[in-house]
């Protein structure tokens, strides 16, 4: 299995404002970039935060690259997983229609009811007690043939998967906006680590529109 | 005036951990990038935040460099500015030692009995009345001469000044370390913007030591 985040943050390292609003920090040149990554998963995975706060839909906009995708035999879109303990997403939320497979990650506190009224629309992995363990949750994708893993956010989820040191790769698109905000969220919120920080490699740095695209690999 | 901002952030825009414990971040490659901007400027101005947490003393490190301004004129080492609405600073902080002239700016809320204290080690300028008027404080300190200005943080106080707008130019450092913590001082605090968000522009940006260096300016 291979975990590359990406993230677009501002020029003060924010994923969005204090209110939790996604503001437009990249423009035309990134989103093809975010494109053709996803066209290169087998799945996109999110946090329930970022659902809840945003609503994304997570599949491919470009038609040539779906077609692409078609062509490989793999699906015309990655599926969709979201790290939800609770069973807190919509059922109506974006990611569980009928565009691209989806899955929720659960924990064991999840409501049955809540549980039973998401295996509707998605296949339900459950993994942890009170919080879903990504270890165990990301072997489970893996059995289940999803191997190219992009994580879109947010900063809960991130912090956490570094933690457990699944991140193989980090893309930061680095945009031109200043947020700002001790509350606001960043890429990687959680408790913060206080030593043992994880350490990266800088690959490649390179100006991708009116900002700069940062990719770094994990240790 | 011209004023600079300066800072070193983790890959995921952290000052320092939720500790508020300083880890390094950057190298020496930096370290030496850092020394000649303070060379070449006329103060150096950090928050009171900085102060208590890291206690620097924001002098020049290089001997040419100091050579370097006494042959220009002027004096060995840059002035030292603390914003500090309630004149907190310690009056054994190394930025009020003899090394370099000292300035505190204060509110009118700082007690008299620790203006007369400080006023021993530095020059004080008394701007706002809860919290130091920022424009005010950088008209008095361009009165006495105080052009060049370089600003090496807290996010509070960066915040601050892109809030009134007196940001000329933005270098960011971006060292491959994460730190995390959605408590974690970031480059730019403060309440952060919901809408009217400041615009840079990318100047450069380049290797430096393991991270990347990016320059900005404000429109
Ligand atoms: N600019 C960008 O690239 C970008 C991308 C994505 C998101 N965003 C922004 O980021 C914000 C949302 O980020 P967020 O950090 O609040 O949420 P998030 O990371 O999307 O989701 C965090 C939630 O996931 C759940 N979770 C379950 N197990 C977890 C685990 N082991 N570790 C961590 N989380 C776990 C937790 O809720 P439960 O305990 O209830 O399960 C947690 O609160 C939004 O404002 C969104 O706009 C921006
Ligand atoms: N990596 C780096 O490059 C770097 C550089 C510097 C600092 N740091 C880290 O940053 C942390 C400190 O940052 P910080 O954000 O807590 O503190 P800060 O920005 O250094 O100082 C903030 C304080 O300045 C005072 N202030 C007075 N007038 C102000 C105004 N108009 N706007 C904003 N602040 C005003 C306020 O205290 P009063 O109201 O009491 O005056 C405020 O709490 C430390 O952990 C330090 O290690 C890192």
């Amino acid at each position: 299995m291979h975990v590359v985040v990406n993230a677009a943050t501002s020029a003060d390292g924010k994923l969005s404002t204090r209110r939790r609003e996604q503001i437009a920090i990249s423009g035309d040149e990134d989103f093809e970039r975010v494109d053709r990554l996803r066209a290169d998963s087998d799945a996109v995975v999110v946090g329930v935060g970022t659902v809840l706060a945003d609503d994304p839909h997570l599949t491919v906009k470009d038609d040539s690259l779906c077609d692409q995708r078609r062509e490989r035999g793999e699906p015309e879109h990655p599926a969709r997983v979201v790290v939800d303990s609770k069973a807190r997403t919509p059922s109506d939320a974006a990611v569980l229609d009928d565009a691209a497979a989806s899955y929720v990650c659960v924990s064991e506190v999840a409501p049955v009811d809540r549980r039973m009224d998401l295996s509707d629309h998605a296949r339900l992995v459950t993994a942890g007690d009170d919080r879903v363990d990504l270890l165990r949750a990301f072997a489970a994708l893996e059995s289940s043939g999803l191997e190219r893993i992009m994580v879109e956010g947010g900063g809960e989820l991130i912090f956490s998967l570094f933690e457990v040191g699944l991140v193989d790769e980090l893309r930061v698109f680095v945009g031109p906006t200043v947020i700002g905000g001790r509350d606001a969220p960043t890429l990687a919120d959680g408790e913060g680590f206080v030593e043992e920080f994880p350490t990266l490699s800088l690959e490649t740095i390179r100006r991708v529109g009116d900002g700069a695209l940062l990719t770094w690999t994990a240790g």
